[in-house]
């Protein structure tokens, strides 16, 4: 029984299998990773400075620093319409946190799950650390991969105990409607399920759109665990800082779970959380607008790719590109996209069968780096024949 | 079905519960909280904000900072014996994210674990989300509070996998010696177990004792995970970076592991906790000698108190006082120190059953408040009479 023989293995998620496999190759450009290029704002910065140097080093109260549970509790009331407090927020190392201790928390092992299939790969791992079934309902370009109470419905058996939305969705820049979510939120009432709308995109949607919380519809709020993040709105991914709101007995429960999960979150980070909360989203909105460039980018120079077909997605930072003109898998396009263009993309099924026929091209990368990409995988895949003479 | 109804509730930790009770009081000293009340060293703290201003905002590899895993790996090669590159270190959101998610990927629901009564609670709580059973086997003052081999193999049963060592020990304070580490190591390779050490105190070891790791005896490596902070050696508390060290596949599962629990840890506290590393060690030695002065002074005054007994302990920073001739239980004298002295201490019964008729005193708080604290507990219990005419 060496330690060596019993690790219990958990599936390697295929973006973290498509970076290892890069370290191998010289003067690539990785676009797999889910990551803002961005620098976090210096007003950010120079808070989580300012708050190592002024004793912000201690163990801090399991649920989170309390002027940052208040920030959060005002910003999702003002923003998100969400009824309500500090009492309602829990603090998390990052969004994957709060999914898994929400799961944890709220469902049983045999309990099912419903989510969009393509997914991002972690709920997964959320799931199987839970002994939670999740059930990958599958979505279609031609519905622009959304997912819509009429499929959730079909899919329902007796073991479904919750809903999971991810809107904007990782990794097809899916973004529900108002209507949808209505519609969602009537089968959960209905159907007496939880909902588990994990909203870390949500200041990242294109074209005038606005991201809506299903928690602020009506009678939503007492099933529903809103979870978010740092991390993407403000390019805080180092800093591990995300959450969770929902009612506050089920937070209450989950920050005693915190304490024998990790405890608290880093004191300086939280602070620094406060600060980024605290400013007036200007940085915000210009990553946004930048990203939308950049989409806007892509859709012109992959679409001229033989085999490539891309519609600008509706919001997040992923092109989920339609290869399946090339004849390939979107295994085979990856690896020749690294072999021969050192380029690294993440296939399609790598986020569920549905993501079969696509590759993901992360646009968390600057413009210039974009256009080397995007001139690489032109000189593997050539260039489409132009249509007319 | 509200999730105000489903929460799954865990045990509350009695430190956490106590710390609770204090709010509502004012004028109350806390001693039940195991955090020093030193700063973090000038030359860590500049080294963190030395890295949220150099970039260390992103994403860090699941495993860790590789520049850390290496002087990890440099630290326990050189320090505690053991055999380790930086392939074997896995870095966490403080040892205890290390011990639960070491549990997880080791044991199986339905295993057992062997540990010491008392216990630091929140090993229940790993337990628990592993679906472990934990077999607190006995340990008493008589003994020092050591756990021995002896005992460990009186508790053996079919199901159980692992032996969870925590020297010194938290909250008696014991530190196991080499003899009887090689009795546990003989136990251990003989009936096929697995050891978990939990040594985050192991810089804290008194009367020029030293701490030593199981993992370096003969054949132990293959079979233990040792875990350890930078928390407590480096009033690190708030940064929540530990490490577990272990074979190197087993590093490989609990990193695919970490990809669903936290991702990462914090980026800019793992470029601290090498600058920690980096140091000459001096300012923790002299908090370490710090801490043996408050023991020394706890001995005197605490003794001096009616129905208290107190032997100062072998290393970590708690007093773990024996109250039994007040004939009362520990949660009674916890409760009237609160009370009528406003000094929060913790328990006995919080740390096991072997922990009635003691209660545990923090001494990581600066000899004057333990001054006050301890004039206050005379208060409220009297000075022992004099034996002598």
């Amino acid at each position: 029984m060496k330690l060596s023989t019993i690790a219990k293995t958990m599936p390697v998620s295929g973006i973290r299998r498509m970076f290892a496999l890069a370290a191998g190759y010289d003067d690539v450009i990785n676009l797999c990773i889910g990551e803002p290029d961005f620098q976090t704002p210096a007003y950010i910065i120079d808070a989580g400075a300012y708050a190592l140097r002024h004793g912000y080093t201690k163990y801090v109260d399991n649920a989170g620093l309390p002027a940052l549970r208040k920030a959060i509790a005002a910003k999702m009331a003002a923003e998100n319409g969400l009824k309500c407090s500090e009492k309602n927020v829990m603090v998390t190392n990052g969004a994957g946190q709060a999914l898994m201790s929400s799961i944890m928390c709220a469902l049983n092992p045999g309990d099912s799950l419903i989510l969009a299939d393509p997914y991002y790969p972690n709920y997964l791992g959320y799931c199987k650390l839970a002994g939670v079934n999740a059930i990958a309902v599958p979505t279609c370009e031609e519905e622009r991969f959304h997912l819509t109470a009429a499929a959730i419905e079909k899919a329902l058996t007796p073991s479904t105990r919750a809903i999971l939305l991810n809107s904007p969705a990782n990794p097809t820049g899916a973004v529900l409607s108002l209507t949808e979510l209505e519609e969602i939120a009537e089968l959960a009432r209905k159907r007496d399920l939880l909902i588990i709308a994990d909203e870390p995109y949500e200041a990242i949607v294109y074209e005038g759109r606005r991201n809506y919380s299903i928690a602020s519809l009506p009678g939503m709020f007492e099933r529903t665990i809103t979870v978010n993040s740092f991390s993407k709105t403000f390019a805080m991914t180092g800093w591990r800082v995300g959450y969770a709101v929902a009612e506050e007995a089920f937070i209450r429960a989950m920050a005693v779970m915190q304490e024998s999960l990790t405890s608290s979150v880093n004191a300086a980070s939280q602070y620094a959380a406060c600060a980024a909360l605290a400013g007036d989203g200007r940085e915000v909105l210009q990553m946004k607008d930048e990203y939308e460039k950049r989409a806007e980018l892509l859709t012109r120079s992959l679409n001229r790719i033989k085999g490539f077909k891309f519609t600008k997605p509706e919001g997040a930072f992923y092109a989920f590109v339609n290869i399946k003109e090339t004849g390939l898998t979107s295994a085979e396009v990856a690896q020749r996209l690294i072999e021969q263009g050192r380029v690294i993309t993440t296939p399609g099924s790598a986020f569920g069968p549905s993501g079969e026929g696509y590759i993901r091209i992360s646009f968390a990368a600057n413009s210039d780096i974009l256009a080397e990409a995007t001139r690489r995988i032109e000189a593997v895949f050539g260039r489409k024949s132009c249509s007319r003479p």
